[in-house]
């Protein structure tokens, strides 16, 4: 077999070109299947922790918001059971409370009018991580899509129901997708629904591969280089919404009931 | 998008307001029904150990306490195997003899008239704390029930089945709401029996917490005055009802043959 | 409610008295339905290990022992496919092969008249604290069942075909009903298949609560006289036959094919 | 009952006559069917990681091998679903693309005429133990199919889509049959698919415990003599081909869908 040897730039090129033609694209889900599916993924994880955690997405009107019925859990979200909320909480459509915590989603929002879909969770490792008071090691490639793109809230400003914890968070989030929130969990904010999705699963499995490593000692750092071109790969739209298609496959098959 | 900003004396009036609206209260499960979804909840967490660990609450008359059927899991509690038993107990209703070790179950009843449900499991996290001699240290939101609300037995008295166990087990609980019990497991005592459900998966949850972040380091410490607020918040009913309804159905998609 | 007080043995002679009555003693399962189960609930619990692990009983006859066919898995174990072989492997009923480490059942039988059932896995917890040849520390109510009776067998001696390997792990075994094997897994020897299932069950959650206190930090040890004490209680044939009885009722949940 | 003591090479001996006999050989499965066979049982294990991961054989032509369309999980592999690709990844047989990343399979295909089968996956405690830079320590007799036969290579080259990466990737594993890629996963190159599935199973299994140990201390080696000694032993074909065919077995209970 001879050897055949290209620029790595060659293989780029192709491989976006393949992408391209081979894995899907945006599916057809409306924007609360694609919320209902993103809970049942979420809580098929680890992402469930009793009644805590809000997704949330840019309705179709402005300053609106869907999210969670409070007092459900995220494995009981269906597209019919989201609230349409503006931004005082207010509830416009659906039946039910949001979560009080989701003032700070706003603040968010406020601040990066970019973002459409903000996913916060206590799920056990980023929870435990945070306790350490220690910021998230992106050292894994399959981890990358967080790298230098996962800042750090230090400290714990209480309950989150109110303004001052909407300030303090949304300036910790600042520029980034990811921050993590010390006592408290995880958040991303997102350009579509799907990244934000699969940037939840991702920074989870950070999280606990950062936990598992660091009982035994010293993270290494990669390259940051090579962090970089890795993150770039990972979130391209290409990418994040083939392994959305994907996880959606495995979600319909216990969950195809949160379509409804 | 404007900013609103309020005073989060505000959002929490607003939350209760909210809460007391659309979450849900009191269900219409008998006590013995309650108590054994709470036993099923329990197992589905990782509670069961063998045959180990008791539940038991206040019966409708003075000095009588419902119980499990000594030789059964956990898993195999339902509303119409229960015993009644009295504060020496003997049997006064159902098949079976009461776990010896329920005798320090009296000694806390007899030390806190307030106290209407008690649960005592050697969950696998709680036991491996346990084996450090270590207090339970609570430093994420999701744990603050147990915030200032959990003291500590630091020596083991031996198998549990007599008065002098008794006597230490109710001392180290003090006027808490939790104890750790070292070398042994985790203790509950709480005013409902939803409290206590609650407080039990809470404990396991904060010693896997524990364990997780320890086996990294050291935890840090969240404000105390932080952590007492979302205590209290935590310590309200319709807070404690509406996650206590949710493990119930959750348990019922499993076990709903155990309120038969 | 007035203080009952008594002597702790007039509630040690109760609890005799009451379980005497009321819990299940031997079951009318045969011998191969008992080791099928036992192959199950051992599968169950995570003591499978590929091919390995092997599981022995006294025949009916003298020098006979009933034990698997080599190539199945724990969970593949039934009533019909065991083997009986004699005091040198050869097989006197049955298909098959059995695994040729069984040698050193052999010596262990000849060295200790009164053992009736071995049993050797290379369950995760009790394989991972095996490789810090580090002997197992007993120090949590739910294990005390190997409390002083649980020896170490500090280097390994290579693949276990030979006699030498039979001999050192007799020796390393001794008087006692267990043994932790380093690089290897654990073994125990006891006079009922009863007693040994339940032992094995425990001694694989007593290197997991091992492994997951050590982690974090030292181990602090139980005072010896509390640890024989509840030893004794948990080697009572009424103790151990109602937890096997318990384990049993688990399995035919799912495997009930094991006793055809 | 009289002591039976015989050389161990008497014991090797009948150990190869009886496995000869009552042990099964290879199984009438075509290559896609192993291939997917496969993919199912270490998507059970723990080695899917969304759509990351390779498994590759050679097909029956020269410069032609088999391995996975793009884009679907370890767990929606099916016999029927595989793709046939040239030494440049150009397809041949089957609809999709292949991951880019197979561009180092080629690599090693072209180094070592013997290997039939490369299984690339990012489990999660090889994941884990990669985040380190630390090498696999094999000190357990279940994971000596592993011993002085797992390389390391210490840096990672980046995304490895490229040629360069083959290199590396190629030269860091050398003429062993397995190599530790630091913060990217393992690889496991052999001469059968069945050989490749066992020992792909055998890493993560000694990567878990790697990871258990040494979050609680040092693993201590086993004797290097004793560890090759059992290498050749799980080396040999019928002892993975019986292996295999039990992890078949399991997967057919699950997956049987995979064959079609």
């Amino acid at each position: 077999m001879n050897e055949i040897t290209r620029p790595k730039d060659v293989y780029y090129k192709r491989s976006d070109e393949q992408m391209a033609r081979h894995l899907p694209g945006e599916t057809n889900f409306s924007l609360r299947q694609k919320l209902a599916l993103t809970c049942r993924m979420l809580a098929n994880d680890g992402h469930g922790s009793g009644l805590a955690g809000q997704i949330t997405a840019r309705g179709e009107n402005p300053d609106t918001f869907w999210t969670q019925s409070f007092g459900l859990g995220m494995d009981e979200i269906s597209a019919k059971n989201l609230l349409l909320v503006d931004n005082d909480l207010n509830v416009l459509e659906g039946n039910g409370m949001p979560n009080p915590a989701n003032r700070f989603h706003i603040w968010i929002y406020r601040a990066r009018p970019e973002v459409k879909c903000i996913i916060h969770t206590h799920p056990f490792w980023c929870s435990a991580l945070s306790m350490l008071e220690e910021p998230l090691v992106v050292s894994h490639m399959d981890t990358t899509a967080l790298f230098d793109d996962c800042s750090f809230l230090p400290s714990w400003p209480g309950v989150p129901f109110g303004d001052e914890e909407g300030r303090v968070i949304s300036e910790a989030l600042g520029d980034k997708r990811a921050v993590l929130l010390t006592h408290h969990g995880q958040l991303v904010a997102c350009g579509a629904v799907e990244e934000a999705a699969v940037l939840a699963l991702t920074i989870e499995k950070a999280a606990k591969l950062h936990m598992a490593a660091r009982a035994v000692g010293q993270i290494q750092p990669i390259e940051p280089h090579l962090g970089r071109e890795a993150h770039a790969l990972k979130m391209k739209p290409k990418s994040y919404l083939a392994h959305f298609a994907y996880h959606v496959r495995q979600t319909l098959k216990t969950d195809a009931d949160c379509i409804n």
